[in-house]
């Protein structure tokens, strides 16, 4: 059986705050991706999202940050040591899966969020701050890594299961990160190409860079979004797409 | 073997803010109320607190509150339901218990904070809402109490352990309250009296009320201040008179 | 001529977060409320807005708030001084203010936001500090009060011109306070039913209260709402109709 | 005559929390740089300020930031274009300015903040924003700039009264900015030598940077600091050697 999981960050409102279609991509994917409440997410809103992703039996994982809610998480924010990173991790994590235990859910995953998971595939001793916090809180936690750099070593390293990822609307570059926003090309938005390539990926274990050379890749989960209508399009899309070419979509924590 | 708890808040600083001394307290108390970053404290200043109360084997607990940094959580905040609330603590003891547990600490014990204890001690439905929480994250922490009042009884109606608490330096109301600060009296500021009071209230099992009645009070755990030169002069005083009583101070998680 | 304004809160996104439709109101009012940073709005958010309302000739004003982001400025925060409150509200004004005088523009009113807004409505006291942070900021302010209650009697204590608003959505107390919520009939629904009322409202100097009694009410200003698609349409029906009844819809700081 | 202003940082607490001895700094320095809110300060705190400058006839500067609490503006925050940090500045310089117009005061001066003023002080882009931020709140204001550094260009460049600034406390490197904290002999700690230092530069007209060379500088104000005993006790020696060398000490907006 050909497994796969489709994730998507979910529960990124705060107080009268929303954020995405976080129903309609929950018919969709596999793993949620929860706010922690530094860039966004509140306690209500997290234990909203909890419920809605439990009803649908959709996976539940942290999507901790930075502490940065006006910039959402996105902008670089240095001078803090990773052993400090370390502990505010700890903390986001904690406070999820205390919500996810009331409600007799276990969290399967983490994935870092924006400029922290930015900083973390190119920084190996964050990653490794990272990959402690995540062990520390719960070594069955699954990693959410970008295949080739430091985020997939740190995990491997600390002995924790990771999950590969690959993103459905976000080219790459020739070192395996993903292609600054600001190059053309960069982000994909039709969502039956993205779909295809996606297939094409899966097929191939790699994936041409927006330079040229095509990067091996390997894929045990596809990230996707649900911010705009179109987002929300190319998820069915991919979803669809995968299901066609015979991929069973389970969330990671089930299969991994 | 007369055992007795003394707790203090801890922990309260934030970012480059300090608050208390602290170090001199974890000399003097058994218990930590350790804020957990919403009216205090942020994932440094909780995990050094940690630190520093283990190093004392000084008991951990969470001093959870409502989300209120500019006020402390000293300001009444009216408009947010029983269960809204239960998810902002589950939110704050899961987010400590992690830290906790990333230094192979168990928690021991919850307080709440400022306003939050204040309006738990008069609404049963409120002091529910704590005691669910509590029990959620985990049925083995104890729930610091006031004796006679809501919060008493939400914990014993949940089958939670409960510590009672007196205050060392206030003075209470006839309906077994704390006595408003504005009225004379109410802070007390004498050291020495307040340390003699104390053994009264334990020798005696009831405290004389600011309007003269006596109330019956039975206590587990002393609640000491560290905020200024006389608070800490004040929980020594304590602690002194305690000893010299022939009462063992342990944290409140080992012996309740 | 018979003359009116019709405002709208505006502004109160934060961040990534954006909230109610903006352009679409800014099409319809004449005076434009925008958060300051306190219950929403930011620096960023602020100098939008006031670019938006430039560029249509709608009056700017402030709309201060508690600070409040997570309860968007609703929820009744105690333990404040009338005092403390006036600083916050210079600070909030004194913001917006520098940020419109940066495009070339004058601020012409101030509205209190939520639930300082609905504190100031029973506490003169309280509106006696609005009325003072106003003053203070600019005498030539316009102070967006309600007919009846203590925010107008302070206004014109102060000295300051006083706009007198009615709401177009929302049934009255016979006290002449907004009626609660929560009783059935508090909020109205019906855009073409609300607009007819307001028209009766300014024909007969006065309102049915939710009790039965009518009570006298003047009226400078409607406020009306643009957070959802049937709010913008009864913001339109309104308008139509004051259009029709001869009115001429202009920024109060116009002609008040 | 020799004028020479003195400046610190004040106005740094939040809420409950406090920062430094503003009180005994105030009976030192003739300038004080009150933060706005966003890194630290808060209406209250501002307001409060305001009055300990103005009965000792202390001039008052704005001290804007990154909105950065938990940081305290000192973490490097990237992904702000300058234009969106020039509308921060907007925000803060205006909150402050109506909160110092409430007590009738103006005020004189701005000087960025931590992280800010380091970029600041190497982007010439963001200096710029910087000073047209000043000029649009009040063209009157003075900008303290770094001698030699791209604040000085753009403040001269806006046509801006600009105030050269030398730090007691701090090495300077060979390109003119203060040298990284990290290297040794960066912070100053000997009241009398880094007093000496200072009539040395002042004298001499020149600063022996840390790698060696000499480099020019003019100084119209010397920035000393108020949060240790320690720092007090330098600015104090600083004063008393200006004093005693002949400089009269007076707020630089009264003579710059």
């Amino acid at each position: 059986m050909k497994m796969i999981d489709l994730n998507c960050d979910m529960g990124e409102g705060f107080g009268v705050y929303s954020l995405g279609d976080d129903a309609a991509m929950l018919d969709i994917v596999t793993s949620a991706n929860i706010a922690c409440g530094f860039h966004a997410g509140d306690p209500l809103v997290m234990a909203q999202t909890l419920a809605l992703a439990k009803a649908r039996g959709v996976g539940c994982g942290a999507h901790p940050s930075f502490m940065d809610l006006w910039g959402f998480g996105r902008r670089p924010i240095h001078g803090q040591s990773p052993a400090d990173i370390e502990k505010q991790l700890i903390y986001q994590i904690g406070a999820l899966q205390a919500l996810a235990h009331a409600q007799g859910l276990r969290l399967g995953h983490v994935k870092t969020h924006g400029s922290l998971g930015n900083m973390a595939n190119e920084d190996i001793d964050l990653a490794r701050a990272v990959a402690r916090a995540i062990k520390v809180v719960d070594p069955g936690l699954i990693f959410v890594v970008m295949p080739g750099l430091p985020t997939e070593r740190a995990g491997e390293e600390a002995g924790l299961k990771v999950a590969r990822e690959i993103y459905a609307d976000r080219a790459y570059a020739a070192n395996g990160n993903l292609a600054s926003r600001k190059l053309p090309g960069a982000v994909l938005h039709d969502a039956e190409a993205a779909a295809a390539r996606i297939l094409d990926i899966l097929d191939s274990g790699a994936v041409a860079s927006l330079e040229g050379p095509r990067i091996p890749v390997r894929a045990d989960t596809i990230c996707v979004h649900g911010d705009t209508a179109d987002a929300v399009a190319m998820a069915r899309a991919v979803r669809t797409r995968l299901t066609a070419a015979g991929y069973v979509l389970q969330p990671m924590a089930n299969w991994l």
